[in-house]
């Protein structure tokens, strides 16, 4: 594989135009759209009229008239497509935390007899913090977190598994756990499944109704490019929706939030996992950014996401042989997400000198080097280039310089 | 009075230049900033300049170099001379629901065997729904709401009591609590606090750490002017840090996020009460937003909202005298905070054509026109011409027009 080869590949691909709706700069190649999805053309604009025009002279009437309050509902149907789920099911509020506690609280109280919260310990920290703030209050004899190895998830679940909490595909590792497959193991044995989406949302085909999932959540600002912290989305199947407690049961849930009541009364659709007031601007990027799915076809996202990682694992494996990488990440297409991940000793400082040479990847502890591939707007020879730019890291030593040794509180 | 003296005192008032700051079309009277504060100069351009800056080009660094970790602390700290709270005691994060939801968890956590929170029937209905919220997951024998009419609280406490959670300023009527008596009147029956402050932040002084609170918690789009649906601050005592159960606890919270520990260990400070990312977009728009503050005296402040209200209520009894309307609010203006609310049985359709003559309050079930009295921007003549507005609507019976009869979702 030569760089006119990966030339090649971009001109006969189907997805190549997109890239033109991102700003990115000339000579970045930023492979952390995995973390934080970058600006696409078209937000800033839309955010700017937002705020001088809704809020700065509509103002406290753009709440009906610019149809803000239908926000949640509407992002929602936006995100709908996007893990396979149909109409009324998604709403976008709060962050993923926070939902994942909606979630488990609507879990246990469906669940009678049932406490367990079975998850797997590689799952992202927060998920597994919230189930064990939710132990804080409900008592360890009410909720108790159950971890199982990646590999056993399905095995572990018995008859006191109230949930089944897993996010697809591994922040770390890239492993993707079959959605299909360990819902339906949940279900046989009377469980619930909750699907962490923050990494699969956007980077490949989610088919939550298709799998009868019961809940899922996901953020919005990594693979949708929504924006720094954009808020989240939680799917509820609408089969549940009437049956569950939702104790955050703010005033957006309410049946008639502008009754002002005493009393809550949930209203009878996903919007009873709404609590109260969104941050609209956030929102409103988070929204326009999402238009450009309309246009796109998750299974040519999916093929150049594959093509992609696979590139980029062949590359360094031919180019950076005997230099001390391992792969992370699953070696099977069908079990890997969108991000490819190398563990290094010098991961950390190779990475801050990769960043330095405009190669934006991100490190996780203890020693893994993570590389996001967006097909929106990765192009193959970006792969080529990036493994070029490692390869000149390395021989140059340049990672050994004291400056990208030193930890920052984030990278 | 006439409108020659209301522009004498225009002329006279130390706030008046602060008016410039504020984007207000040139006509219109906004007398909502209690429901939605208007946009200031430069925040426009602080949130295009973080889009296309931070977001657009820094990308994931932002999180370090632009601070964004830092901001539910620093933004905290901003708003903390605005409720009498010394360092390191308030964080801007999610909703006033969310954060009310995680006092509760606290004050029942910190106080075993007392099961009841206790509040008032026309508090803001989302303060009693997330009570009824904790209720419907934690049971009501651990949890219980209790009502009490205003004037009666102090005399409501028990020792069943956990919690008195109240709005300081009432929404619909503008009734003022005083904090200091019930504060202490709490604390003698060994009860804790949480005060509401979304209608006190930025309208009237308020002394948390002198009156000895526990808790506070408040939004950021009403008097604070951060934006539609700007995230909210939550105010933990010092004294409680530590020893407090805070169950929604994510990632943010953790005493080193950045670890991945699959154990939650609290953060030993206030940001124990953080849980997942925050909007960064909404978050900076209500950094901007609160910059103003650093120029303003609250004494100042409240003299003048005192003066405005004072000078509304003479002149609508004056001039719409025997023409249906009734004071809701209390007369004294120690009593009351920065807005006025009078009844009237065709309250909705009058304020509809208020509006449509450029005069924007708003309408709370049943009967109840509030009119809030922002002191950075509002001036004594837009009071005088508001009222001689309100008077043509009525003697025109403008209001009597079916347009304005019709209840839009929300006004």
């Amino acid at each position: 594989m030569t760089r006119a080869d990966a030339q090649d590949l971009d001109a006969r691909d189907p997805l190549a135009p997109l890239r033109d709706e991102f700003i990115l700069e000339e000579g970045l190649i930023y492979l952390d759209g995995n973390s934080l999805g970058p600006l696409q053309k078209g937000v800033s604009e839309r955010v700017a009229q937002a705020i001088a025009q809704e809020w700065g002279r509509d103002l406290i009437s753009s709440w009906s008239k610019n149809g803000w309050f239908d926000l949640p509902r509407r992002i929602g149907e936006k995100i709908a497509p996007l893990v396979g789920a149909g109409p009324g099911q998604v709403v976008v509020a709060d962050g993923t935390s926070i939902n994942i506690f909606k979630v488990l609280a609507a879990a246990l109280g469906m669940q009678p007899g049932r406490t367990r919260i079975l998850s797997e310990p590689g799952n992202f920290p927060t998920d597994l913090y919230m189930v064990q703030g939710m132990t804080e209050l409900l008592g360890s004899e009410n909720c108790e977190l159950v971890l199982a190895e990646e590999d056993g998830i399905a095995e572990a679940i018995d008859d006191t598994t109230a949930l089944v909490i897993l996010t697809q595909v591994n922040f770390r590792s890239g492993r993707v756990h079959d959605m299909a497959a360990i819902t339906q193991a949940a279900h046989e044995k009377g469980a619930l499944v909750c699907w962490d989406l923050c990494h699969s949302t956007g980077a490949l085909p989610v088919d939550l109704d298709g799998c009868g999932a019961d809940f899922a959540v996901g953020c919005g600002y990594k693979y949708l490019n929504g924006g720094p912290g954009a808020p989240a989305y939680i799917y509820v199947a609408e089969r549940h929706q009437k049956s569950v407690i939702q104790p955050l049961s703010g005033w957006h849930g309410h049946a008639a939030p502008f009754d002002f009541d005493t009393e809550y009364r949930p209203a009878d659709t996903v919007n009873r996992y709404l609590c109260g007031t969104q941050p609209v601007l956030s929102m409103l990027a988070l929204e326009q950014s999402l238009e450009i799915w309309s246009r796109v076809d998750m299974a040519d996202v999916r093929k150049k996401s594959v093509a992609l990682c696979e590139m980029f694992i062949a590359l360094v494996e031919a180019r950076c042989a005997d230099m001390g990488f391992a792969l992370v990440s699953p070696r099977a297409s069908d079990q890997r997400g969108s991000q490819v991940a190398f563990a290094h000793e010098a991961g950390y400082a190779i990475m801050q000198a990769l960043i330095a040479a405009r190669v934006v990847g991100d490190f996780r502890a203890p020693d893994v080097m993570r590389f996001g591939f967006t097909p929106l707007y990765t192009r193959y020879v970006d792969v080529w280039d990036a493994v070029d730019r490692l390869v000149t890291v390395l021989e140059s030593k340049a990672y050994e310089n004291a400056d990208f040794q030193l930890r920052a509180a984030i990278t």
